[in-house]
């Protein structure tokens, strides 16, 4: 192959065709399909780097028949060529092949991704080969883009990217069930005096976990730097397979200090249309396949999000609406009350229908949120926060945090927490306590509502949901 | 508190007073010193935003002296007041302060972080509070800002951010010893019938562990997307209590297909070089308080690096050379001999003496390199590639991956691992396999580097070690 040519990718062809035509170029990529007539073979060749293919045009007599053979749906190829203007439909430019290059070749009987569509349960069934397809391409380029958007926008405001542990001897977060980290020999575990396992010869010379939040060293880290975010794994224990749990996933957990609830809304509607508005301006491509292909309102449903003010109301008055509603004959599949917490239907319903806005609920009854959120005077509400999208519900919750160290071991008590499993986290309430407050965002669920997609497996390289942990 | 002027933080301050002088302000932070004399009394206060403090001037006559007792180190306090120029010296503005807010009070006996300067060993007993010192503040924003610039510099070329799993049931990377994720009662464990473990039962229906290394996973991302890294928390089970090794910690791993080990090259010296000019463009506060308390040839050795070209010399010419400086009177702790593997010590004797570089050596004897390196036409060595630095050694390794499946099922057999263990990763080579090649780089060795810290533990926020999962 023509050394002399360096490797162009595939997105970066418009600019190049916009320059000058016809030019010399060479790409290297996967053949996604090969058709043509006596005189010319056409091949759409696909390099991950956009949706879009570029057409390669081979002159049949020019080429080797044996070389022609081995172009195949998934073939690794490079072409040098020449890019001109296209005679054909459908693309504006192709490549006038002159040299190629046969890197590996596809059996077509074995490939398992042909030219046909999939269903997306098999391709579950192939996540190591999946992100070949345009949809999974697709879905994890809006993934880096996400996740690039993320890290724009904290750094932007100051905010320190945190790293909280993984494993974890700490179970105050009470979260959800957590998976066990050991290294004990378990054919053959050492038992304590009471015939129980003797941790203390484990790694850690302790029970450990995998963490289920990051939230309670992130306030550690906010009461020291001023603002920070966490973004890394998470794991939950329960054995629910359902199209939204995922044992293992990712969460986003911003932390302030000398911020209060509001402070913590602003910031929490500043930070999902950032993220949605990167995606509108470097993803449309890949908006516009998932669309066409999965939910043709997506695109609308984002630009929804992105244009309108969020509505900002108490959970007192979103249940007063909810009972209107269910006194004008709504039906709801489970019931409202206050003290209720409300479920994905209802929270749909306050945003679909009633204030056709993203809502931001806050002042939830304390006995629904976790120990650690502001109590207001009232005795009886928290100052919670949680962002409600259409087509999806929640997909952030957040809170101030309690500061006084009275109020904060007495709820933990009250849902079992001891003060002896907390006195670290109890620290930053016994020497300089500040108003802060921080939010969680799924980035899963993010990653949903941004690509349309309705299976939480399908925007994650590679699922661990009950029985599956393969690749 | 005046709620009508927004708080500003204290490295938004000489911006500030850049624009105007005097100008009222509005700061919060958290207490360093206070000291004074009759009439006036000088605060020292910071907010975690840079390692720099603001001095807030108060007038004890106009203050309560009941608030001014609650002014010691540590307590968090806002500030209103006037941005003067300083008549002092050490400063060039500071706070006149009208209004005193004590938001959480922190008792001068108890509060374990004094004036006084503390041993990083007893700081590492309270990593919980250890992000408010000076050092670990610095650290910390470094560790986020190589974290930002390790995504830019991916994000710019192109790269897609692939979160691979943390929970595996693969073992076949042979990185190290792995830890053991569990939801099986282990005090009630299911057998199988030969009195075994019966793992079927956990959750994910085999045993499964926390990854090693994400590049496995990585090439298949690659061979569909062109070009991806991952940064993840990555796994060793290894009972090492040495300053140089982490139970849990964060592995950054670029895998780009249609690159050769060359290509692979210059990544690799473009990525650091970004990274360590970023470190100089945006941390020169930090660096500079690192250099002066712990290193004074910090920033100059970090110069080093940027500045020179990258030597490249093979491994076998590097023996050549440790072996000549054997002979010449060189002494070293370790044997040096074609096939062994180098230390530290002739990682650095070639950088630092011989060739007064960055080195980057490739070649290696395929023995003592991973089974997934290219291995080169003589039989005996490998494409691998390792970064060598001044004051560490090595920082990354790498290599072309081998892409003849034949010479990979042999050599994994060879290392004891089984093609049943492996088909997922295999099937990138039966299908479009592709020239292709990648490196990974400890993140926090990275942050050894840059922070002139020389423990590791001392640069993670909650260090994983053998007997240590506190906080």
């Amino acid at each position: 192959m023509n050394n002399s040519l360096p490797r162009t990718t595939i997105k970066e062809l418009p600019q190049l065709a916009q320059r000058q035509l016809p030019q010399p170029v060479c790409v290297k990529g996967w053949v996604r399909t090969k058709r043509g007539n006596k005189a010319v073979c056409f091949v759409a060749l696909n390099d991950g780097s956009t949706v879009h293919n570029i057409q390669i045009v081979i002159d049949k007599a020019q080429t080797d028949p044996k070389l022609l053979e081995q172009i195949t749906t998934g073939a690794a190829i490079g072409v040098v060529g020449t890019l001109v203007a296209s005679q054909g439909q459908g693309q504006e430019y192709e490549i006038q092949a002159d040299e190629i290059t046969i890197y590996g070749t596809s059996d077509p009987v074995r490939y398992p991704l042909q030219k046909k569509g999939h269903t997306l349960e098999f391709l579950r069934e192939i996540a190591h080969l999946r992100p070949r397809t345009n949809t999974f391409a697709a879905v994890l380029r809006i993934r880096h883009n996400m996740a690039y958007a993320i890290h724009t926008f904290f750094h932007e405001r100051g905010y320190f990217y945190l790293h909280t542990p993984i494993i974890t001897s700490s179970d105050a977060e009470g979260a959800g069930q957590m998976f066990t980290v050991t290294t004990l020999d378990m054919n053959k575990l050492p038992l304590a005096k009471d015939g129980s396992v003797d941790y203390s010869k484990d790694f850690f010379g302790k029970h450990t976990s995998l963490t289920v939040s990051g939230q309670l060293e992130g306030e550690l880290g906010a009461m020291a730097l001023g603002g920070i975010y966490t973004f890394g794994p998470t794991f939950r224990a329960e054995n629910s397979n359902t199209p939204r749990h995922l044992a293992e996933f990712w969460m986003v957990e911003p932390e302030v200090a000398f911020m209060d609830n509001e402070g913590n809304q602003d910031l929490a509607e500043a930070f999902t249309k950032h993220c949605l508005q990167w995606a509108l301006d470097h993803c449309m491509d890949d908006l516009e396949f998932l669309a066409e292909h999965y939910d043709k309102e997506l695109i609308e449903r984002i630009r929804f999000v992105v244009e309108r003010p969020f509505v900002r109301t108490t959970y007192t008055e979103g249940v007063a609406i909810l009972e209107e509603a269910v006194r004008g004959g709504k039906k709801f599949e489970f019931p409202v009350y206050w003290g209720a917490d409300l479920a994905s239907e209802h929270e749909r319903y306050l945003v679909e229908q009633h204030y056709n806005a993203p809502v931001i609920m806050t002042d939830y009854p304390k006995e629904i949120k976790a120990f650690y959120m502001k109590q207001n005077d009232d005795g009886k509400t928290v100052r919670g926060m949680d962002v409600l999208f259409p087509h999806i519900g929640e997909i952030i919750g957040g809170s101030e945090r309690e500061t006084d160290i009275d109020k904060l071991t007495a709820r933990a008590q009250e849902v079992g927490i001891k003060d002896k499993d907390l006195w670290w986290y109890l620290d930053t309430r016994r020497y300089g306590s500040a108003p802060h407050a921080g939010f969680g965002l799924g980035f899963e669920r993010l990653l949903l509502f941004v690509t349309g997609m309705t299976n939480i497996r399908d925007v994650i390289p590679f699922p661990r949901t009950p029985n599956n942990a393969n690749f």
